[in-house]
């Protein structure tokens, strides 16, 4: 029996463990498994993208073999593009996870240097002492694949996000009776995905959004227009065949959805009924019961096609009565509100709007409670790790697989930069990685502090006022009155007395810290401390108060 | 029959539709319905509250015969200290609805001059032409009601906002014989709450979670800690009976539950089980299984009592294993990260944490679809205008309106400082009057308007920049370097080659400038536009820049 421990380490997601970047260490070799990008928290004012911290990997550059990366969303691979130049290991995925990968490197112009290699879901490669099988798992995206590992202590099952679907749209269900054999020779640990672990029973299948959508076309008078996500591309075959099933043309409508329609079908993922879709310029000509539109905006993004068309300033298409407008997804946390508006909008403009709090028209891509525990029984796996979700998913996850018989100190709960050392005969928490949140903000990555934040942060709440004092060289005496300018504080027409007066006592705070000291950061602090009194007292706000010296 | 038309016209609450505040006017006579604030949206950056444009009434101040009040939600009457003070009437409420205005004014120092007249539900009183009956109501708070209001034209109905509660706890069932006497006379208009409008069937009643949380004490082996709001007294009455029938004691924390139980049991609306109450020192005496907590914290306040146990920085208590925290609430919109982060820390501790989505523990106090239908059904209105909600929840409630037979130009969905004129032979939207927001920011009320809240979102997305440029008097020219000072915008010691070249840009552009011209205008525009274009081209991010000239 070997004598070293696989170390496991979740990387990335902060919120959602391990969902962004997950890394398996043993001896001398090291996989990393998906390499995505979280989107900012409300309070991480001005940043573009979070990416996993990967300080440890640099530190181990040379044991790194590969990345893997498990399907084509932007939480598993939006990272590449940063860390892939910093690490150049080969990519193993999928024919379409290739393809979406293929567009953010060529973004950020990292293509050329690139080594992808596309394996078939049911294929496998070596890395190290690795040995990787990908198979199939059905997922909101096509060509979705879990792991199966095989290392010299064991094997481990991967699930990456997974649901079970026994009636898939344009995908292979999840391979059950796989993982059913693999029990047979041991599992030595699972992984499994814990997003909606707080869900009891079953989701249900992708069909039946298929059904409700049918029910809509059929019944709506006008032009239907659905708005999804680009990347749900069994959505899109769905809606263009129940378009073609009543006699309606499909225009599509947004950039990224036009663009991964294109990929799909060029990739064979997407197979439109044949004369179903429109040129564009039959949207001038069609009667409204003659179309459908698939477009974006289903999270109320401001630029997406489905606000300009509910706000009314699209190019090609306004909301108006008689149309049906159906919002083909659920909310990602933080978005609601944005959302909320937008179907205010749309039922301004006079449409009927179908949503997923009225109507089944979503479903998600992720198991519930039931498929969770199947899976925990079909695999057998002496241990068990929660993964791709938040604490309380992780905890909820846990409980599950203490409920089918997996013993509690086999189950393991960790957050990023946990190491989790394991082998045969059990688990232990040894130390923490470096996993903190590495910012992108416009072309640099990193350079964000929590000082920048802290500073946006004032800045946004109460504004900003900027004392310029002019101060002789020689004596350190005052030239000229201070002069002050404000932004975000307060309406300085409405305010001139107050400014004037802070002006006097800018004044009076300088001339007499300059007979006891001309040092500079002494006075600098007076001033601040004063104004802040001041403003405190006049306006109950706070705002950052920056006194600059010009001597003179 | 009379010749004038009554005006309606909603004045507050923006994305919900006259939540804050409704304006009836007849002839020379003008009564107001709440007086509510709203809380500020994301965008709002640093306003504390946002409270209704009262511009129409201060033009027409004497018309206007007083305030009515139909509950003490913060959304009804949290404007009052801020408009009360410029308009001067009396103030109608019930009970309990008077204490919470107290507390309010008597914070901003405005209870004094103002006259508060207590009207017990069921009871009547006359402003100008308008009659107004209070009838009992059900909602989340205790002496909820709502308006039987008799004019000259007709009777009109405004529930508030309301549920149907057949078992109720500690409140009236809302009064429906009485609605249906009215319809005998014939009612007019009637205005009702559509904050559920999209939800089918019935909202349970409040005994459900009475029922649920016996169930969850019953089974728990430690500390059974309760968040949920403090005015939703029926609910601390039945954890306190709950706690009660299970032997254990109930200890109340955080500074608003606290007063908010001391005022409900001086006025009757709360009756502790005798000797249930505990003291705070018993809080490290009593074994954990006979211990119940309430408190406050339920939307995730990062300072609020369970926010704090949370994190183990709570003065008397820290949450920890064994101990089971019940949410009692659903999230405010908007509040949803603040309250997954929470509700992730509690079962970091090692809590069992029960929530919403994963348990019956709270019940909402609006009423769903079949209730609104039911009221429709039974007041039989000439006239309907959905209130109380955003647009989306009025048009459907619109549309449950149509669909009891109310005939569609009956029904009216108005929006804030829309002027509805109505009579018995029908009714048309007339013009428009100022109803925009009004922000309270620290002090002061009304001074923060779109520029400065544009600053701010400049601000907290990538900095200020500020340039300090010293010139001679006489001749326009520069007087040593420019300065150039940063906040929020870049890590100062990363980027000091990009800052001392964009001063050296800065010197060019000035002695460029002032060659031709010593406009000062001129010259700050021009840096602006060259320092904007390297920074953007160095770094893609766009920091609000400020040039600032000292002449010397």
């Amino acid at each position: 029996m070997p004598k070293s421990k696989i170390k496991i380490i979740p990387l990335g997601g902060h919120s959602e463990v391990g969902k962004n970047m997950l890394v398996l260490e043993y001896e001398e070799d090291i996989i990393i498994i998906d390499a995505g990008l979280m989107f900012p928290e409300e309070e991480m004012l001005g940043i573009d993208l979070v990416i996993p911290d990967i300080t440890y990997l640099l530190e181990r550059k040379d044991k790194v073999r590969g990345i893997v990366v498990t399907h084509g969303h932007e939480d598993h691979i939006g990272a590449l593009p940063y860390i892939l130049p910093q690490l150049s290991v080969p990519v193993y995925c999928t024919k379409l996870t290739e393809g979406l990968i293929s567009v953010k490197l060529r973004e950020r112009r990292t293509l050329a240097e690139a080594d992808i290699r596309v394996i078939p879901p049911g294929g496998s490669f070596s890395l190290g002492k690795f040995n990787i099988e990908f198979f199939p798992v059905c997922h909101s995206i096509p060509d979705s694949v879990g792991l199966i590992i095989r290392t010299p202590i064991g094997t481990i099952v991967h699930t990456s996000d997974f649901k079970l679907d026994y009636t898939p749209v344009g995908c292979q269900p999840t391979d059950l009776s796989k993982l059913a054999q693999l029990a047979g020779e041991g599992v030595f640990l699972l992984l499994s995905d814990s997003t909606y672990a707080e869900l009891p029973g079953y989701t249900p299948s992708e069909r039946v959004v298929g059904e409700a959508i049918d029910r809509i076309v059929s019944d709506a008078k006008g032009r239907v227009i659905i708005a999804t996500f680009s990347s749900l591309v069994s959505r899109i075959q769905q809606i263009m065949d129940v378009a073609a099933k009543h006699e309606r043309k499909v225009f599509v409508i947004g950039h990224s959805m036009t663009e991964t329609v294109r990929m799909a079908r060029e990739f064979g993922y997407l197979k439109p009924p044949e004369g179903t879709l429109a040129r564009l310029d039959e949207l001038y000509n069609l009667p409204p019961e003659q179309m459908v539109i698939i477009t974006t905006g289903t999270q109320g993004e401001p630029t997406s096609a489905l606000v300009r068309m509910a706000n009314q300033d699209h190019r090609q298409l306004h909301v108006m009565e008689g149309d049906t407008v159906v919002i083909s997804a659920t909310p990602i946390p933080g978005n609601e509100a944005l959302i909320d508006r937008t179907i205010n909008s749309l039922f301004r403009q006079g449409a009927v709007v179908l949503y997923d709090r009225i109507a089944r028209v979503h479903v998600h891509g992720h198991a519930s409670q039931e498929e969770l525990k199947l899976i925990l029984n079909l695999t057998k796996p002496k241990f068990f790790i929660p993964i791709h979700g938040e604490y309380r998913h992780l905890s909820m996850h846990a409980k599950l697989a203490e409920s089918v018989g997996i013993s509690p100190e086999n189950i393991f709960i960790l957050e990023d930069g946990d190491v989790l050392e394991l082998n045969q005969q059990g688990g232990k928490k040894n130390g923490k990685v470096s996993a903190s949140h590495v910012y992108v903000d416009g072309l640099s990555v990193g350079d964000i502090d929590s000082v920048i934040l802290r500073d946006r942060k004032t800045l946004s709440k109460d504004g900003i006022v900027m004392v310029v004092i002019a101060v002789n060289r020689q004596n350190g005496k005052l030239v000229g009155r201070p002069d002050i300018t404000s932004r975000g504080f307060v309406d300085i027409e409405d305010s001139k007395d107050m400014i004037e007066a802070s002006r006097d006592l800018v004044a009076k705070v300088v001339n007499h810290g300059s007979e006891q000291t001309a040092d500079w950061g002494f006075v600098s602090t007076k001033v601040r401390d004063a104004l802040y009194k001041y403003y405190y007292e006049k306006t109950h706000r706070r705002p950052m108060i920056l006194p600059v010296m010009v001597s003179v």
